[in-house]
């Protein structure tokens, strides 16, 4: 299907979609229309019949459940949660500048979007289950067909049963009010708050419960961490950090990298999510390379799940300068100031000091 | 009292008592023991009679209480937590170094240590107590004396209701299976796993339900953040970052800074901890500044609200060498590179790279 056809997004990726706003769409508002929110697909987008749907939950369960999209809409209370989803490999282009990381899509900075979702709550269905006491994790697998190694199979990855019974994991069949579209996972999608995206498995297929996290390429294989000196012949994968809840993060989307600035003070614009169920607390902005630093006003509210907007108010000497941006969470943690003391070489989770160079007239 | 005698902790101030282990002492165990744990306080040392001592749970309750030492062992299961406490303070010696900190206690990087704790989960305490609906936090007061600005009031400080109610906060009466010592808070302190130890208050006399964080001074107004041009004069108490969960962290105990080590390869141990209820994924050791790093092996458990110690073999040569950590979080956080970019004139949170300088034979 040609989903690139009248979008507005960056296509990074025409098959499978893979697709991002620009920093300024993406600045717009703190709810992200549905038709400017970053699509990350890893297979063709399926397209599945909202009345022949069925969602499988089994594994250790006393009861398995077979539901149609009618039944998670009527036989489970309808919750709301707006939760911010980003894919582990936004800002990888940053790291690329650095060296090379081929094969994986390049993407910018705007790999990230929030929406107000909303579904039957994963814990609702997960009591209606029955879940048996050994479960550890709830395996998510979807409708997508992925192809790796000369096999194809669902999309998939896992997450503790301690996340999956908190009551903002949703089964979401609406994004802002609307059915969910179909490169977001109609007729239903996993939406797992404070987590990585791919988490948040599309087209939902199975949740099965069971004592270790899911086997799915993307959970045991894909999304893991690696240090900067380690590359894909060297790598130990059994061994490798397996990434979950998203990482503290900012990032400056005004002005624009590049940009050339009207005399007079800049407003500086951008986002900052958290991670987990921690909450953005100070964001800092430095024109100087991090020696002073401005502490940004907030833009929109202060909730657990979804990102935060800020803004700074910044006096810009003449000629070409950096501004740089660091966030704060509730722990008091703040990011790594250099890319390159983070860079792995599958590209994931750069949240190094975001930069962007400009010619201040 | 004389707290200072017969001590095998590092006295960094002898009235009130505050003190640390030495690196190498720190490092013998997982479990420290009672008398190497470290010891924070705010003013002298109160005594407490356990017969006479009662605990006030007042404030939005159904019904307040007030319980004798025995009410809570009898009244409430016993539970056990394994956690680790931090003084915000920790590794304040580093930020000093780069400007004075006056009127602060010069901490190393041992304000910090792990005990198996027991006592009553403050949540069944608060169910029989019946919190109300509209209730955001629950605040600590301690039966100690301090004097600040011309008042005599208990140290004290608040927790969202959120952990409150999480069954690990604990009004713990026992210290790695021995009562509480009197240094550590004799007959009843908090136990806030994963939180700055200031939260953990001792010799607690009230626990009070309330909207608002709690407006005591070590609340309201000490332990906040502030970015690094700030100081005592230009500080905006109102708007600063209210400490809360801990801050990723990791040390170098072995080899000590200063050491000149034998030639041969070189056992690098210390500790890591994770904050909030994260876990410690990763601990990175490098010998050249960063460029290149060696993973560290584990020599504990991972298990949320306690650190884990690491140890890493690595080849150094000749002369003089810094080796240098970090530590990577359940969520792909790390920790900072350069302590002045995030210096505050309170010196809290210091959670750079740790370095240690040492001569290679």
């Amino acid at each position: 299907m040609p989903f690139d056809k009248h979008t507005r997004l960056i296509v990074r990726e025409r098959e499978p979609f893979n697709a991002e706003p620009s920093p300024d769409l993406l600045r717009q508002a703190p709810i992200t229309p549905n038709e400017l929110f970053f699509v990350r697909n890893h297979a063709a987008v399926p397209v599945v019949d909202a009345v022949a749907y069925r969602l499988l939950v089994d594994g250790m369960v006393d009861k398995s459940l077979t539901l149609t999209l009618e039944d998670i809409k009527r036989d489970f209370p309808k919750r709301t949660v707006t939760a911010t989803l980003q894919c582990a490999g936004n800002r990888r282009e940053d790291f690329m500048k650095i060296e090379e990381i081929p094969g994986e899509v390049a993407w910018g900075a705007e790999a990230i979007s929030n929406a107000v979702w909303a579904g039957a709550a994963l814990r609702d269905v997960l009591v209606a289950a029955g879940v048996h006491v050994k479960v550890a994790h709830a395996a998510f697998v979807g409708l997508d067909e992925v192809e790796k190694r000369n096999e194809r199979f669902g999309f998939g990855g896992s997450i503790p049963l301690e996340k999956a019974l908190n009551g903002e994991v949703l089964l979401a069949y609406e994004m802002n009010g609307e059915p969910l579209p179909m490169v977001h996972g109609f007729p239903v999608r996993a939406v797992v708050p404070g987590y990585i995206g791919a988490r948040s498995v599309k087209w939902l297929e199975r949740i099965k419960l069971q004592t270790e996290p899911s086997d799915n390429y993307y959970q045991a294989h894909a999304y893991k961490l690696f240090p900067p000196h380690v590359r894909a012949e060297t790598a130990d994968w059994e061994n490798a950090l397996m990434l979950g809840e998203q990482s503290l993060n900012a990032v400056i989307c005004r002005p624009v990298d590049g940009a050339t600035l009207e005399k007079g003070a800049v407003i500086v614009q951008g986002y900052a999510v958290a991670g987990g169920n921690r909450r953005v607390e100070r964001v800092d902005v430095s024109i100087d390379g991090g020696e002073t630093w401005t502490v940004a006003d907030w833009e929109s509210e202060n909730q657990s799940w979804a990102w935060r907007f800020w803004q700074a108010r910044i006096e810009l000497p003449p000629g070409a300068q950096q501004i740089v941006v660091r966030a704060w969470d509730s722990a008091a943690n703040t990011q790594p100031e250099d890319a390159r003391r983070i860079w792995n070489f599958k590209g994931y989770m750069n949240n190094a000091w975001h930069k962007v160079n400009v010619i201040q007239k």
